[in-house]
This record gives structure tokens, sequence and C-alpha cells, in this order.
């Protein structure tokens, strides 16, 4: 088991954590304990969200870039971490994820 | 002095915390503690962010709605809130901020 995939299990464990997805610096998920589907799905849209964050970021101050993206929402929370070669997008829920339950 | 005056000015006693906005459901920024060009440049950045958090969280579920949008760079804390009628921006510096110390 490779460090990326303690750090997943690790986080997985967590109460109400239901997706971790870890993406290489092209935005290629290179991890995830999800299905292939639901993986390419999240990964598209959050690669979306965190292009927009940064361009965002750069604009205000061309010095400065994001490091940690935390959307909050009624059902979940999703943290968005970036690194240099690696992000990682976690998903947690607060309550029960759809269709489950 | 009305509510969201007498917020801004909570939220802004508080250590770090450079500028507060806050805008109506259209965008419009109808309170701000920030000089008019900052204002308008902030929110016109976290309009762009906010509209495409809410994309993004709409296509993964679509009864969904984000609620905080927490960024977090090596500098700043930038909180944005959401709320039915107005939103709220946040800019929480790390460290100074840039033209000043």
């Amino acid at each position: 088991m490779n460090e990326a995939e303690k750090a997943i299990k690790r986080i997985q464990a967590q109460k109400g954590v239901e997706g971790v997805i870890v993406v290489n610096a092209e935005g290629i998920p290179i991890e995830s304990n999800l299905d292939h589907q639901r993986t390419l799905h999240y990964t598209y849209n959050f690669q979306q969200l965190l292009t927009r964050t940064q361009r965002v970021m750069k604009d205000l101050d061309p010095q400065n870039e994001a490091t940690l993206l935390d959307v909050q929402t009624e059902k979940t929370n999703i943290l968005i971490s970036t690194g240099k070669e690696k992000h990682s997008y976690v998903i947690h829920w607060v309550t029960q994820p759809p269709g489950f339950g």
C-alpha cells in the first residue's frame, strides 16, 4: 500500500466520509474509493471549480494560490486540497448520500 | 445602523479581518468597508466563483446548494456565505495584506 492509498484509508475511516479522490497535476484521477463513473464525474466538476478558484485568486493577487477549498452545502462538505504534484478531493456527507438509506 | 452594518462591524472587529462585503441577490454590493474599486473587484471575482460553485454542486445533486465557500491560500482566507436574499464575502488576511507594513 503506497502513501496515497494509506492516506485514503485514513481519511475514509472518518465518520461520514463518502469519497476520497486523488488526482495528479494534470487532473487525472490516480486513486479513488468510488466507482469509475462517479470518480470521473466528481473529478471533472471539482477540477473546473479548482481552475476557476485559482484564476480568481491570481487575479486578486498574482503571488497567491488557493491551497484548500471547502464547499459546504446542506448535505455535504467537499474539501479540495491542492499540492504541487497532486490534488485531493474529499467528499464528506453531512447527512445521508443520495441512494443510501 | 442596520443589521447588515452591525454584522459588518462585528466581523470586522475580529483580528486579521480586512474586508467585509455584503451583496444582494443580484450580486450588487450593498454594504462594504472597502473602497469602491476594491469592493467591485472582489465582488466581480467572488460572484464568478460562487456561480461556478453553485453550478458544480447542482450538477452533482440538483437538490443541493452551496451555503459556505471557504478558500484558503497561503496569505488569506476568503469566506463566501450565501443566503436567499444576500451573500456576504469576508476577506481574512492570514498574514499582512498587500500594501501594508
